[in-house]
């Protein structure tokens, strides 16, 4: 006799008939399946005459241009290697936590919402979000104008598809994030660069009229400047006369050092103008790919809707997931957690650059964000300081990459943030030993 | 004293002050933060002067129209009640398997693989789909043909990116997937319809040249039909002949109860012209949000881009989990488990529908699939036999509402395969009532 228990052996018999391996035939026993499942799984290719010789006129297809956006191969270069900027620490997120909250959630969620999903997203997360975003931003919504999204880069998708057309004038940041900039040039607008100065996004020199201002106002992307009281009510009076949307792209507004931080843009419109962005990329981590966009009352359906057609709705665990790490308060801890964490980064970054570069580069001062930008003394080119940095296997991208005009100062952008003080002491150095080669 | 130990204490100490709520000063002790780290995340709503009167452009916003494709609404009534069609019994998913998975995946990925991945998806699950659609499909692909997307539906977004202009001829199933034709629609292409006759899709007698053919060879989107071997080598003869791409939408194709399945059309194209497109929203659950493309050679960067532009890549662990699910043999035995029970809701379904309905219905008679279409014989309109069974609570969609000449034989689509015999039964009874009242 084998030493395994008669409810085993059932099961593993149960389980044979329920996968097709054996059949039970009453009154006379088990036998083996005459098909066995796998070829149920199995297809033989079939032979055909056709010419085998290429489709000719694919590469003409409309979106076959697409493929000069794909920046990814440039990035995989070291991608994750300090100083790429844009980064949370992941090795800090409590992931312990996070998937404690995925596995609860199997049996928390009602088993219609493993179904097709509201595409305006899961209610408990639209819930917690409104909630954060007024009480964190100074939003002015109600639930119901938010709209979960997959991380900001479906938010652009989502705005060109709902409010743009093609050759669409698009006010945009100069210079600016890149992620934004191609989403709206691949889908055919026209973008206007408008400088950035002291106080924000200047658009008073430009002439053409836009149909669509997109702005990073808490922190600008990439230079860190956090928009001023009196030029963000100049832009809101700006937008109201010339009837034009302001996409307000709040990506890490939870990174603010010192003071308090002014109200998002949309808290202190009255025009019903602006749509609110926000993204888990910079808090929990980019590869959950999350974020919401809070759209005014009369736009919700036409987002949901443009949501729907373009993939449903975002999945539902992380988004149960992600509504209890709201509301059981891990969010704002993890938040609290990493501000200190990052502004000690900060301060250990600023020091280690002035007291090993101060004769290449003038850190640009900031209180908040995972970045800065570095001005460079001695190089005319910042394509060439990168690649310089590149030879000694450090990532820093030119600050002219994020240029339109490419008219910018030559300057480097640092994300400092995710990075220990050891990894910043022992890139800096690296660093100090490219210049010596 | 508290009876806690001194580790737990300082552990709590090193807490708190990680949020902020309390500060160390050296050689002096422990003191509540001056400013709470609350007032960080609080702002002030400020004042402004504005006219708070609406903005009156925006209605006429590019996309407002998209609100008309908003079919949730109607869909939220009884949402999963039976005779629901496209949805799989998610009663019966392994949900402790794959919360398991989503755990481990934490450990097991590299900590590069949370920040932002690959836009074509996460190799080994590309590695594991291309395994699988090569054995069990018959298509004919190297692994990094397979671009990770989420769900169909954002599959018809990316074809229409990437292959589409708008007022391009779409050829389409008469009648049709509504997701995919609401897809296309939207932006802006303009659909033929194509009948299907009894060996699938029938392009003959469309004069209008399609950029596009959509179709459902496996399992004709609702009408059940296996596409015929000849039908598929015609209409890849006129693929071949007039330049035109084809979408193939393979998704039920695992749940065929009996013979073989034939190839997919993708595996015996040689003409580079087939787009291949898979789902796991029906064998897994549709929350779950992933489907891949498998695109001819040289579409492979275009697609990545348009990915990439879009919403950058698929989550992470919703991938990386999937990939082990494959790869470690849950995913055949769950199939093959399912094959059998919703084999056997088949053959309940179509006696009960039989035993009580043989004067109102027809079921077209099926081998595979979630679903079934059911010929009305007392009603001349699908539409009044949908409210009838409405109006006692039961959701049956008529045959109309997927078609776009509105010309089919008035029929119901029946999805019996998500509910219990219990379920099947007491609901034909309930339908029996309806004629009653």
């Amino acid at each position: 006799f084998l030493n395994i228990s008669r409810t085993t052996v059932l099961l593993a018999f149960e389980n044979l008939i329920a996968e097709g391996y054996i059949k039970g035939k009453p009154g006379s026993g088990t036998y083996i399946s005459e098909e066995l499942p796998e070829n149920l799984l199995l297809t033989k290719n079939i032979k055909t005459n056709f010419d085998s010789a290429k489709r000719k006129n694919s590469p003409e297809a409309k979106g076959y241009h697409f493929k000069k956006y794909l920046i990814q191969e440039r990035l995989d270069y070291n991608r994750f290697a300090p100083f790429r900027p844009g980064m949370p620490d992941l090795n800090e997120f409590p992931f312990h936590i996070w998937t404690k909250l995925i596995s609860t959630s199997a049996n928390e969620i009602s088993k219609n919402d493993f179904g097709y999903g509201d595409a305006a997203g899961y209610q408990p997360l639209r819930d917690a979000i409104a909630n954060y975003a007024r009480a964190a931003r100074g939003v002015k919504c109600e639930n119901d104008q938010v709209i979960i999204i997959n991380g900001s880069q479906q938010g652009f998708d989502l705005v060109a598809k709902v409010l743009l057309s093609p050759k669409d004038n698009i006010g945009f940041e100069e210079p600016g994030y890149t992620g934004a900039r191609d989403s709206f040039s691949a889908a055919g607008m026209n973008i206007i660069p408008m400088p950035i100065d002291e106080e924000g996004i200047n658009f008073k020199k430009t002439k053409l009229k836009p149909v669509l201002i997109y702005t990073t106002p808490s922190h600008q992307y990439p230079l860190g400047i956090t928009m001023s009281l009196n030029r963000r009510l100049e832009l809101l009076d700006y937008s109201s006369l010339n009837n034009c949307w302001i996409l307000e792209d709040d990506y890490d507004s939870e990174y603010r050092y010192k003071g308090q931080p002014l109200s998002s843009l949309q808290g202190i419109d009255n025009n019903d103008s602006v749509i609110y962005m926000g993204t888990f990329s910079k808090v929990m981590f980019p590869g959950l790919r999350l974020g919401y966009l809070i759209v005014p009352e009369y736009l919700i359906k036409s987002f949901t809707a443009a949501k729907m057609l373009t993939d449903r709705n975002s999945p539902i665990f992380e988004q149960a997931a992600l509504a209890k790490f709201i509301t059981d308060g891990h969010y704002g801890r993890h938040i609290r957690r990493m501000r200190l964490i990052y502004e000690k980064r900060k301060e250990i970054f600023y020091n280690f650059i002035e007291q090993y570069l101060d004769n290449h580069i003038t850190l640009h001062q900031t209180d908040a964000g995972l970045h800065t930008v570095g001005w460079l003394k001695n190089f005319s080119s910042d394509v060439d300081f990168s690649k310089l940095m590149l030879s000694g296997g450090i990532y820093t991208p030119p600050l002219s990459s994020y240029s339109f005009t490419k008219k910018c100062k030559p300057g480097i952008v640092f994300g400092y943030a995710a990075y220990t003080e050891h990894q910043i002491k022992s890139t800096i150095k690296k660093m100090l030993r490219c210049f010596s080669v």
